[in-house]
């Protein structure tokens, strides 16, 4: 592609060789004489005297570049429309319902879905149009999903849970897992059955080897544009408000309530049965032990307020010599204690 | 089914009418007039007064309900065999052994198991009756499972491990795994053969994405009733103790030994070779370092007695004021002593 | 294998009857007479008086034993080569590509490789020779494998990715997953395409339902010898440093460096964009926040000097004294004041 599609294309203005051959996009770093890419955050600036890139893509108060660039609104959105160019509109090579796939009867798919071999589909299942469907993706009976869904390889989908629109699973994901629900019995434990299911929303992407729960009775809710990334655990009967940011390996004990336009860090844990309050942000690690007001900003286990975090961190850091200091003061007051005596 | 036949099946005694149809159970805030709840915890009597359900299940003490109802001895128990009861009594549509399964010659099947589509079944491997293995299930060579167990889908376990009766293996769990065991040699590491496997006992629940290591040598031992929750490391040779629970993205290192009856919470670490003594309970997050004593209760990181925990928890909030008290008090000495002086 | 044999593989001195035949090894504890142990650590030497081992391997300067051993420079590594004697050689019975297997016509195959049932194998994908593919792996397009790879059940290795030599990736491992990007737009989020790859070294191990993302451009790299153990998330655009190794459930957030031979313990989280020195120890369950200097030895969240952090655990435990004792210091300090004043 030329150097002017793409400024056609991202609605820029073009400073450069209009025939210049782009293959694609990379790192500023890393880009080569048939690469483009980007400068946003000023910071970076410094990189432009030494990259090797064909071309550069900037916000509209560069001046005076020597390499070819192309000027737009937002240099970072604007990468990010050539991104979309040169990705691959299809990253597989299965076509239509693949000999190997296992469809039951009753099952209905909509029209120009690709199922890969070693996909099965249980009976009465309904799948939207134009979803793909990789290879070892398991479908469990009655599930229904929207159209224009990409399920990763092994991902699977048990029995009654609903999947929106333009939903992305990564690999391995599992969706409608038994929640972890016993009653104590005499010296062990019971299964509570678990007739829920998972319902999740439009423009949800669920990351790899992520585990989302079925409800008890009712249902685990996954509502519009929240994004999980991999290996998040969450439970039974929880609700993730629409458009919710969670980051790897973090994890929500049943029940749990999280608002619209949450946003955790990694490796955070979640109590069961409480509400995280829309557009709280909760930092990397945290224990979010009860439930918190909007737009509060948490760290800690248990997580507080992020200043008053910081404060006891750094506080922490002078414990040891808090200590020696005080022991000095407790001789020094028996020292003046004596000296009054006399 | 008719209120008349639950209340019979659940052992409770009817006051409403004996023909109203139910359809099923639900929550108390959610039940519509086709459907039962139940009420167990006082607190949320109040409910009472607002639900739309059909009828309601009480403890005996419960007097002067409007609202059709069954009373029993334990409305929760009660409530939890009306789950049973209308839990479908198989979630999948495939029976016997389905023709796009493959099942090596010298495998054993016990009657009246449902092998779906895609699963792989190794040579000499021998499986009991009733079971249910959903597509994409991998059970190596040599693999002793026993009767009643249900294999969700894409579940593996590796050559020569063994699972008891009435086992539940949720989706994507792995079990057989290689341990995790390298011996330095040079700048490098070599391998050490993982030779052991992984032996489960009766009525053991595996979580979904769970990962349990094979052995060393011997066997990783997961005993009688031990329930799993999701996304859970169990290394090599570790002994997880009959009825245990442990809760979602808790990792145990290599060789521990966790004792009957431990309730331990979410994103749990646990050190190698020690000891987790029977009936204790770890809070979640906690980082177990070293082996305790029965019936401890323990949180944080290291772990202490829960008590201790909390105190030093709201210590800890008060610690950038413990620095201004202590600056303070270190100027008053000084003063005091000067005064002293003079 | 007779004792003689032994001896002879391990390059050993035998001291005790040639032809006993030896059936496996074992552990000291549980070994019986058919079977051969060591003893490495001189801690455990008394486990020499009661062991019914039919042999044990030891180091040089064991003398006057009465039951049968073998000497060897370091019996721990002797130990480890009989280990390898015993480990079975294959530990699958599929042979070839099974018929099974779907193979798209453009991947090629190297010799004498083990394609089980139930495997997907895409377009274009090059696999090297000798290797050992399990039942329910999906390989993408354009993927590339190198020799002597075993790749275990349930393992999906998406589009475009290339894994070295002698590689082994245990059960439900994902490599190249989608990096988890997205820029805010209104109030949503658009999702940022991630068309890099995974890159993966010579004789790495990837525990089972670990996950590896794939670069947003560029490679995620795993360099050579690197041991990654089971649930372990690696974000886009990371790159791990030759020979680390790092323990279950620990995380990394994108574009972070990882030098050569750090290892880190379980559970713990490395924040994006920094940099881990070479040589660095990072404790089980501490944050890594900010980048690190070569040799350090790290605990904590977030993570300090480990001495640090071990003062002040110590000095956590006497907060709540602390503060008494400061209650009572203010206390004093009155009294003394009240006094001088008069």
């Amino acid at each position: 592609m030329t150097l002017l599609e793409i400024a056609l294309r991202i609605n820029g203005h073009l400073n450069g060789p209009e025939d210049l051959e782009i293959k694609g996009p990379a790192k500023i770093e890393e880009a080569g004489p048939d690469e483009i890419t980007f400068i946003s955050n000023k910071k970076y600036r410094h990189h432009l005297e030494n990259t090797l890139a064909g071309a550069v893509i900037v916000d509209q108060d560069y001046e005076n570049l020597k390499i070819p660039h192309i000027r737009v609104e937002n240099a970072y959105v604007g990468f990010l429309f050539v991104l979309k160019i040169f990705a691959p509109e299809k990253s597989h090579s299965f076509r239509g319902i693949a000999p190997g796939a296992v469809v039951e009867k009753s099952a209905t798919l909509g029209e120009n879905c690709d199922v890969a071999p070693h996909v099965y589909i249980g009976a009465h299942a309904t799948i939207g149009k134009n979803c793909v469907i990789h290879p070892g993706v398991v479908i469990g009976d009655h599930v229904r999903i929207g159209d224009d869904c990409i399920l990763y390889p092994n991902v699977s989908i048990r029995e009654a849970c609903r999947v929106g629109n333009r939903v992305i699973i990564q690999n391995g994901a599992v969706i409608g897992s038994d929640g972890f629900g016993f009653a104590p019995k005499d010296e062990a434990y019971i299964k509570i059955p678990q007739i829920g299911n998972v319902v999740i929303g439009d423009d949800v992407e669920i990351g790899a080897n992520t585990t989302i729960d079925r409800a008890t009775m009712g249902s685990t809710v996954i509502e519009d544009g929240v994004k999980l990334d991999n290996l998040v655990q969450i439970a039974h009967n929880c609700v993730i408000g629409a458009h919710t940011v969670i980051a790897a390996q973090t994890g929500m004990a049943g029940s749990t309530k999280v608002g619209r336009h949450v946003t955790m860090g990694g490796q955070v844990g979640v109590n069961g049965h409480i509400t995280i309050a829309e557009n709280n942000i909760i930092g990397a690690k945290s224990g979010v032990t009860k439930s918190t007001r909007p737009n509060e900003v948490l760290l800690g286990m248990p997580a507080v307020p992020i200043m008053q975090q910081k404060r006891m961190d750094v506080s922490m850091r002078h414990l040891p010599d808090i200590v020696k200091r005080l022991n000095q003061l407790e001789k020094e007051i028996i020292a003046l204690q004596e000296k009054a005596e006399k």
